[in-house]
């Protein structure tokens, strides 16, 4: 692990990162020892520190220091970008701010689809956080407990006028009549990097793909439901009473996350 | 600083306090050895960890920490718990509660009544943190940066949909034709220790009060606009073009504040 360059699992209690959540992270998969969706990682984190108004760290001293602690065929690298220390209050100082990398290892887990659990946990809507990847993620525990208490893995959350948003730890896309749907990010959740690139794999292969607002009543007419992140994408067998068939899903966009992730 | 119990000012990287903001925070004064608003900072507290299924530390414990901090005639304690270390993506693990105490100098400020800024920041509406004290307060962190451009050092916030909340870090009051109001706090906002000693003097003295759901323009009929935390009472002397009197505060409600904290 390393902070701010340096071998280290510490962290001052000062940092604002613990204090208010102030910082960003990144949870990245390393394949080979490359990182193929590092540019997008990188777009968002820069994205973050734009609206929060933190400074980026340089983006060759991450690559340097993450390619330093990449050692396995298959590891998920993790960078956390704080304000750092300063500033009282909530106001922000002048203070540097602190990068901090680790790996962990690759998580066990099968390829067959899941039940997902639809999360009475609700997010928050109209935040000024929507769409980037904070450390403010009390929601996401929450929603993590109340999906391992329905003794499901993964889950599907809407926001807090009832809307579908994206899963707890993904972002949720389905299939109906041969059209790809995907919730709006405009008022909460996270712009995940392999929600990006579905996209863009859907659009290069001529897929009809639309940016939605529906409740999950809208589920009940898919023919499939998949989740993506950094780390793949996941079928979902059932939702709400509803079951699913993974032949739905366009086979250009498996191909493509399973060409990327080098997955057989 | 006690970290656990130890002299020490830094945490493990992994703590769950850092990586998702997955606690809470007390923000507490310190006067002459007293904590004169503890049982209500200790009972805010207890609800925060019962929302969130975090082990509440014992209070005795907590308090006996915290006296062994205190050193000055009027200091600042806070209190940070978290879930400690352990689980894996956002599930909680079967950690430790790790508990943070240190103190700082009471802010220097005047008396003065303040011009608060009217926050373009809004707060997200329906979270599931409503009311508690979470560590994830970057939207304050966000409203404070505004603050700051503004010229100001408060500022008053709306949710999503326009309604008034809350201060920057305070909670918010006005007078009208003799009554107090201040908004609810159902769907976002911190619910205020001082807050809650405010409304039950109000009770106590007989001063009639409301809880509201209201847009900025209702404080333009205000006589006067006050704001409260943990430190104590501040005057707003104008606001979004509005200009206030301080002496339209029920005089039942200053003096039981600066009795509590020992003011002139």
């Amino acid at each position: 692990m390393l902070v701010n360059g340096r071998n280290s699992d510490t962290l001052p209690v000062l940092d604002r990162g613990l204090l208010y959540g102030d910082g960003l992270f990144e949870t990245i998969a390393c394949i080979d020892g490359q990182m193929p969706l590092w540019e997008r990682h990188m777009a968002r984190l820069s994205r973050g520190c734009h609206r929060l108004g933190i400074r980026m760290p340089s983006q060759e001293l991450l690559a340097s220091e993450a390619a330093s602690l990449v050692t396995a065929r298959r590891q998920v690298l993790k960078i956390l970008v704080t304000r750092g220390e300063g500033g009282h209050g909530y106001f922000p100082g002048d203070g540097e701010t602190t990068r901090i990398l680790y790996t962990r290892s690759w998580p066990q887990r099968g390829d067959d689809a899941i039940r997902a659990h639809l999360c009475r946990t609700r997010l928050a809507k109209g935040s000024p956080l929507a769409g980037i990847k904070s450390l403010n993620r009390l929601e996401q525990v929450l929603a993590a407990r109340e999906t391992q208490a329905a003794g499901c893995t993964e889950a599907i959350l809407c926001d807090a006028d009832g809307f579908l948003v994206e899963g707890r730890m993904s972002n949720l896309f389905w299939v109906s009549r041969s059209r790809l749907f995907t919730p709006t990010l405009e008022y909460c959740g996270v712009a995940g990097v392999m929600r990006d690139y579905v996209l863009e794999v859907a659009g290069k292969a001529g897929i009809d793909f639309e940016t939605v607002t529906c409740t999950p009543e809208t589920l009940a007419q898919a023919e499939s439901v998949f989740l993506t992140n950094a780390l793949g994408l996941r079928l979902v067998s059932e939702c709400n009473g509803n079951k699913y068939d993974s032949d739905a899903v366009p086979f250009e966009i498996t191909a493509a996350i399973n060409g990327l992730l080098k997955q057989a």
